[in-house]
Formats: C-alpha cells, structure tokens, sequence
C-alpha cells in the first residue's frame, strides 16, 4: 500500500551551492550526506517531518542526474512514494498496465528497496516506490 | 518551526487526463477537488499519509500555472513546507535575507495560510510556506 511520501529529489549542479540556503530554510531539520555509486550521485537529505527532501547531485557527466540538469535544468527530478510492500505494489501497478524502469526492486539510498515507474506510465511525472 | 511537507503541486494541462492513471497508483488515499479562483487554477489533491499530492490545471490563460506548463511543460511547479506558525517562519527567514513572492500571509485551499518564497531566494524551487 502507498502510505506517503517518502522524498522529494531535487537535481542540483552543486549540493556545496544551496546547502546554507536549505540549512536556513529548513532549519532544525536532520541532515545526511552520502555518494550514490551506482546512481553516480551524491545526496544530501533532509528530514522534514515524515518526508525527505533530498538534493542530488551528479558525479560523473553520465549520471542521469547530470542530464537531466542539462535538458531541463535543476529542479525537482522525481517524487518517491512511500510503500510498506513494493513487490505487492508493484504487481498491483503491472497488473493495471503501467510499466517500470526496473523490473525487481534494486537497492537505494540507506538500504531502502526501490523501482522507478516509467514516466510513460504516469503522465511524465519520474515516480519512485520506496520501501524502508 | 518547518515540521513536514505539506504538500507537492504538479501542474498539469489537464485534471480529466491524469485522474485515472493517478487513483490506479494512489489506491485508496482520499481526493478531494476544489477550484481556487485566486489562482486560477482547479486542484485535483490526494491524501498521501501526512503529505498531498495536488495536481493543478489552469482555468485561465493567464494563470500562473498556464505560464509555468508553456515555459517548462507539465511537472512539478511547487512544493509546499509545513509550519506551525508561518508568521515566525516567515519573519525568521526574512532576518536571514530571504525574499518572499507574499509579504504576508494569504489564504490557500482548505483554508490554509501560505506564502511563496521568492524562488531566487531558493536556488529556483518555488517553495511554499503553509500553515493548516
């Protein structure tokens, strides 16, 4: 079952670059800092109640974040739904036609379970299932 | 004090075309649909654990949502942060130099009271602070 939202991913050019701005906005707020080999990204991630907003920046210039950021600029890059069982949802969503990037769950940031749905699927909007 | 995100604005050109695809995917969160003349807009929202997911179509040429969907296409216009007293927020953030779209509190749906930062204030993500 979908249950919340889990983050917010934000592509940036340089985490070095809005984190003071963020640490203002959000103040108060637990951070976490940690490179993403296999996403060739590094994020940093703020706890903001049940949610995190976290700013992703490329590693290397074919990191899917580096382009993004060259065709559409820096923004919001995907919204990622929080599941407490990303196989039954996945199958759910299967079964009603929508299609996924990744086929099983692969493992994400802080040893989460995630699939990405295919933007085709869901009106151009990158969506993530996120299981903790 | 910023204590959660209340909610994620997704402008779309069309509420009809996505709300099928979006109550497949959120199955069972509740929706809830208003028309707020202020902004010209129709909003389409889902109840996702302690966040929404407000989809917003414009009703008139000149909305601000219209504007956003022919510069940048459909996606992610905004995301709004929760806070438990926006005029602390707001004054606080204003001692630090931030900028704000409204120099005070108006009124948003469900009755809530928002204000938008001034995005280059916020390396360029329109954020939203809103009190329930």
């Amino acid at each position: 079952m979908i249950n919340g939202v889990n983050h917010i991913g934000i592509a940036t050019s340089s985490i070095e670059g809005i984190k003071d701005l963020y640490k203002s906005i959000l103040e108060g707020c637990e951070t976490h800092e940690e490179t993403v080999a296999e996403q060739k990204s590094k994020i940093l991630s703020f706890q903001v109640g049940g949610t995190h907003i976290e700013f992703l920046e490329p590693t290397e210039p074919d990191s899917p974040i580096a382009k993004f950021i060259e065709k559409r600029g820096a923004g919001v890059h995907h919204i990622a739904l929080a599941t407490d069982n990303i196989e039954h949802d996945m199958q759910r969503l299967k079964d009603k036609g929508f299609r996924f990037i990744d086929e099983t769950p692969r493992t994400g940031m802080n040893n989460t379970r995630i699939a990405f749905l295919h933007p085709k699927s869901t009106g151009s909007i990158l969506l993530e299932l996120c299981q903790e």
